[in-house]
């Protein structure tokens, strides 16, 4: 095993690196998930160059998305959208159409081609519920309206993310703009989507007695991973993203999450391998590409989305007061690691540029470091008294 | 992701086959592990060519092996020894004696390299607790001595075989033969794996008030990754094989392992990365090499492995009577992985050859089919009346 060296020293340096910028924005109170990104941008080749990630690296740390996604999915629960359904349905509708608008409007304006513009611009769109879900957590507000909306909106908001992810690149791959064509590709999306929500649950509820007579030790995960496997491999397959595949197979697995005791073990999987996604992932952000023009398009396009997060969300909610509409908006605001698969999708297969792809990585840095500070001014009415805050657990 | 198509293909179908195989297998009351070898063999590049995989998959193989190894150690309780300590020693010490000095043997007899030699006999060494166990476990007779001195010898056995790889590694990366380097080099070994035993769970002890002020989630299995990663990089630093690190790694974690809930972590990364090692393992075996003369010597190779192990741990407990001697010698005739692994790491180092490789498989496929029905039929008297065969369940 020793012409491993490469290899392991990369495995163990990064997965170190990773974890020790993590552990100091934790301690900053910042999204551990950013430091691993920065250490990429840092260490990786185009900062220090102490750890140069090669071709397995890279294979590793698309298995790390694919297992992110997965996971992303298995903690959708059905039953959260039940609560506050139509409502948040409507925040979420508005909530993915205006920043989508506002985002491929601006790229094209700014003379990008279409098809960078309409990948940056679905990269605007997902809200990442964990940054929300903490800050609400921390402060004992769960239980309110506001709360509910918000959890309940960022569920719709990865499923519609995910469809438009899928009929952008469906409308890419085929690179035609008939009408005709873009309607059938967008369609195509939307009924994948639509079995995956409707029909993959039904199948693993069909497949679950046969899962306790199988001989397999962990039959449950196994089978778990096969799927999220095999969905990941069909969604390439079918010209869309295999994050895609990686989602729905989550989301079918979902119900049955808490029996088969999966999220615990997909999180321990995600543990080891998202280190290696989120390291990759600033390793691939050229530093060199942040001229005067760029920093200037990266604050409007933050800007951009924030606003078109705060009022698309906020709007459907208006009727109940201004105050409401403003913390939904706010909630709302923070993106995630479902953006930054989008981006790095888009940039694999030579869609987006290096410098679109700095833009979506320092919207995602942005709005996830404004959003929280302001969530707990606008929040703080609700807090119970006895306020005590617990801090110090993880983000993401 | 769409240039992610033939990565994602090899990752979904090995991981399919080799668990189908693995479930034949369990229903057969086979070992699984041998299925997914079996996997590799049939349908990998010298089978059917069904899944030939690449580079990328053969790195994942290789963070399987080393994690395969971090819970072999992670379950080496050293309370376990304490029990009928002195006696388990002595067994594990002639079961380790005397299969090496057979397979070195009978290798240098047939011609082949002396440091190829010195590497099967190496695997031929380790014991696989997991097959002993798990027959011991369902006849009910897990209290009794013979059982326990397997259990406790199977542990010994572990660290014995990987300061006996250490020392094969080492001396055959000086290629010197010069009795004064040879003895450096074995204590190198031997330093290496004391400090690792009576230091490195010392480190553990005092990191651990920290690790829980620590603002990371999963703290420690995070730094129990970051040791284990660490020191299978340091054992290749210092000339010796990553799953040497790997596997004292776990054992400097296997105290502190139920009250962090490590294991079951440590198990589901397993349960996801393993089947890509045991499906590499059987696809890299030429099934061609196995001409009359070939077949002959893996026949040999298993009747010496058997015979040599049941001898070697049968004296020990001989004043015991013959009874005691035969259960404790059969106990302990199982290989499995941690032979595998070895021959693996030779078969990388370019010191054993395909053949050679093909006898080690061969080795371990009978020496594990063998050992459990005779274990059945003499540990028959010790079995409860009320025997209930609590089968289907998974074996290593």
């Amino acid at each position: 095993m020793q012409t491993a060296d490469p290899f392991l020293f990369q495995l163990f340096f990064i997965f170190v690196w990773a974890k020790l910028f993590g552990e100091v924005f934790e301690r900053l109170h910042l999204p551990a998930v950013l430091g691993e990104i920065l250490a990429g941008m840092l260490v990786g080749p185009y900062g220090a160059r102490l750890v140069v990630p090669d071709e397995a690296i890279y294979s590793i740390a698309q298995i790390g998305a694919i297992f992110l996604l997965f996971t992303v999915g298995l903690e959708t629960q059905p039953k959260d959208l039940l609560s506050v359904g139509r409502t948040s349905l409507y925040v979420a509708l508005a909530g993915v159409a205006l920043p989508f608008i506002c985002g491929f409007g601006y790229m094209a304006l700014r003379h990008n081609p279409i098809h960078e513009a309409a990948f940056v611009a679905a990269a605007m769109v997902a809200t990442s519920v964990g940054i929300a879900a903490r800050v609400l957590g921390d402060m004992r507000v769960l239980h309110t309206r506001p709360a509910r909306i918000i959890l309940g909106a960022a569920v719709f908001d990865d499923v519609l993310g995910m469809i438009l992810l899928g009929v952008v690149i469906g409308v890419i791959s085929n690179s035609s703009t008939q009408w005709v064509q873009l309607t059938i590709t967008s369609l195509e999306a939307i009924g994948f989507a639509v079995v995956m929500l409707f029909y993959a649950p039904r199948v693993v509820r069909r497949i679950e007695p046969g899962l306790e007579r199988m001989s397999t030790q962990n039959a449950p995960l196994i089978i778990a991973i096969v799927i999220c496997l095999g969905l990941s491999y069909a969604a390439v397959k079918i010209g869309m993203a295999a994050i895609i595949g990686a989602f729905f197979a989550g989301l079918a697995f979902a119900e049955y999450s808490p029996r088969w005791n999966l999220r615990p073990r997909a999180m321990a999987i995600n543990e080891f391998l998202a280190p290696f996604f989120f390291f990759s992932m600033g390793a691939r952000l050229n530093l060199a590409v942040f001229d005067r023009r760029l920093i200037v398009s990266a604050i409007i396009v933050s800007a951009l989305a924030f606003f078109s997060k705060l009022i698309g969300c906020g709007l459907p909610v208006l009727h109940s007061g201004w105050k409401t509409a403003l913390k939904v908006g706010v909630g709302m605001v923070p993106r995630g690691e479902v953006g930054l698969i989008v981006a790095l999708v888009g940039l694999q297969m030579n869609i987006v540029s290096p410098s679109a792809y700095a833009l979506v990585i320092f919207m995602t840095g942005t709005t996830t470091l404004v959003a929280p500070p302001l969530m707990k001014l606008i929040f703080r009415e609700d807090a119970p008294p006895e306020e005590e805050f617990i801090e110090r657990r993880r983000v993401w």
